[in-house]
């Protein structure tokens, strides 16, 4: 049995963030919890006491299926960072009273490395404090670098609009017949964590040769063998489609896009010119070999394109929320969700609960041994991990021409 | 009857180029041609006598099945310009001869202002020296600027997936809920023709507030009354997310990413930096407002992205193929397929036949009165216009996890 809960969304969101608010909502009412509150804006609102009540959205089986297929942070998102307990016990005392007022059990907030702190140091203070409020972490971040789970919801959809838009972009690149090739270089989001943009390496197939090469975070970045590679490259090949993480670095730790940034470059406006460092590279790749380059940045879409989720990614994401309603059911506090990998072919996965302390605040990253000898590709091993997690589509509600998605109301009010 | 033919396909790929090709291919074996040849890489390729048999990919019903679900040219794209008839007369031979060896009756060219303009040289010689061999054209452009016909394939699936990854962005946009709005600037591809940035209005609808300024190139881009309108906005608005089209030009004729490159900015490797519009008009703002901005550039992505084809974008290029056939049956010659709505409401569409001297370089924008008084906005008339060619999705074939595509193994021989 659950009392009344309180969920909460935060940081960047995902295409499949609101199937783990589907899987809480829906667990916890059949664990008969009396109300579930959503927090607006994420625990920056709920200090301001917005919420709202998930019933009117949610009660209507069919208003659950919409939520499973819209993108972003449904409740609204926030990058509130909670202060430090010492000090600041007021704002703790401030969640706990606003848990007590509407009578709220358990917190269930949905996010990535933050979000993660903001539940360890909220179950700390009310342990230290003997408070009765509950908090529950649920992973999520396209990121896919919270440490012990086997990969976090968010991730798979992610990586199959990175796989899908690249064989597209590839396809493109590859149609055009003249003796130069065109080198396209694709920015991949991953400023520390390399698993998005080694998500590129889910493109290749028995109808796409992939892209050619792939730079991660992971190792420095060599700007002579990246050119060297490129050139080599651009005299073997038709059509040259290199993928980048947005965090590339070279050897002193200087970001590429911030080596780009560096001088005053200045616009005929008078303005600084901040480029990615796809449109840096790409232009270095033109000058130095006359080629035609084009840059692209998948940006905002990579999180937020629902309308080519993974189903697999969604029905993680969903059972993490659902199994965190269980979790709450049992009692527990101080805990996220983590995936278990049962098996990886055929694809078979469940659910643990794991102390938040070893999860806050830890970047996990690309194992070393995923990379090539080469610098510039994945092995098989990480084939084998990532291939698995953008299997399935979720068929899309499409009215007059575009998905369907649910709003709620009270975020444009609050 | 219809004795052999060849396809090819030339410019800018969209995502539904190769439904033409199998209109033309099922609708000629039905007319009893005995050979359908492919060019490679378009009349360049064939200018080398490069020819491929469509029979070894689309006899297999699948084959044809997979073709019109794999985007960019699949026959291969190029940007070869046929030369002034006069003085050139050698490589219009040379066309003739290399069609005469194969015993190639019509030549169908898929493609935009530029192809159409080959079609009408080609068949403006043929006419003129007495040969019999005739040349068809079939509209294909995402930028649908070309005459007469009601609209181009290829525009309705670019607007399809600037309508729902321009619905995905503001999800995203409006999810944060600080107290200043994040601006997000997105820039569209069409230099000179508004019609791909206009599909932003069709992201509006019930479920989603739409994009909050639109800025086509059939209207000169006031600077202060740009900056004044997002100022507007981010008083009044959690989410500011504005489209622009890449070809905005200022009063004197500027474009606005030429003048933003017009200095010599320069980074820190010593490359001359160029930006697009997007970048440029997000960085002014950003300087001006202290707001958070954030530019996106859709990229090769909006022709492309064939796993969000629109239904009535595919059924429309299939039947300009295959009508095309039909043409040539009739021994119609320097004719393009042009499309004609016969109704919006149910959308109801046919073709017709049309003199290619009076479409091949001539552009086609975006009526005056389809942009609201304000400059900034798109009329109701152009949402009718529109919203038509959106709607419907091809199912895709997804083989572990990503779409599959046919692909023409002579591409990457020759």
């Amino acid at each position: 049995m659950l009392g009344n809960i309180v969920i909460g969304q935060s940081g960047g969101p995902t295409a499949v963030i609101n199937c783990s608010v589907a899987g809480v909502y829906a667990e916890a009412k059949k664990l008969g919890a009396p109300k579930v509150f959503g927090m607006v804006h994420g625990i920056e609102g709920f200090l301001e006491d917005k919420l709202c009540d998930l019933d009117n959205y949610l009660a209507d089986p069919m208003g659950l299926e919409l939520l499973k297929r819209t993108p972003s942070a449904f409740l609204g998102s926030c990058r509130y960072k909670m202060p430090a307990i010492e000090g600041h016990e007021d704002v703790y005392e401030k969640v706990i009273a606003i848990m007590e007022k509407h009578d709220i059990e358990v917190m269930f907030y949905i996010g990535g490395n933050d979000s993660m702190d903001t539940v360890k140091m909220l179950s700390d203070f009310a342990a230290e404090k003997g408070k009765k409020q509950r908090f529950i972490g649920v992973p999520k971040t396209i990121d896919n670098d919270l440490p012990v789970t086997d990969h976090c919801p968010g991730y798979g959809s992610a990586a199959k609009y990175i796989a899908t838009s690249l064989k597209e972009i590839i396809r493109d690149n590859e149609s055009f017949g003249a003796a130069k090739p065109t080198v396209c270089v694709v920015e991949i989001m991953g400023r520390h964590a390399g698993w998005l943009t080694a998500a590129a390496a889910l493109a290749k197939g028995d109808d796409c040769s992939g892209a050619d090469a792939i730079y991660l975070p992971e190792t420095v970045f060599d700007m002579d063998a990246f050119m060297e590679k490129v050139e080599h490259l651009a005299k073997t090949k038709r059509s040259v489609v290199i993928a980048v993480s947005e965090g590339v670095k070279l050897a002193d730790g200087t970001f590429v896009c911030e080596a780009g940034a560096g001088a005053a470059a200045v616009d005929a406006f008078g303005h600084k010119q901040l480029s990615g460092c796809a449109a840096i590279l790409s232009r270095m790749i033109a000058e130095k070999t006359g080629l035609k380059t084009r840059a692209i940045e998948f940006s905002t879409l990579q999180r937020a394109a629902s309308h080519i989720a993974s189903a697999t990614d969604a029905e993680d994401a969903f059972q993490s929320g659902r199994d965190a309603a269980k979790a709450a059911a049992d009692g527990k506090t101080g805990v996220m969700v983590i995936l278990k990998r049962l098996q990886s072919d055929p694809y078979l996965c469940g659910t643990d609960i794991y102390d938040i302390h070893e999860i806050a605040n830890v970047e996990r990253h690309v194992p070393v041994e995923w990379i090539t000898e080469d610098g510039c590709g994945l092995t098989e091993d990480f084939i084998a991990y990532a291939s698995p997690l953008i299997q399935g589509e979720v068929p899309q509600i499409y009215v007059n021409g575009t998905p369907r998605h649910l709003i709620m109301k009270e975020l444009a009010e609050f």
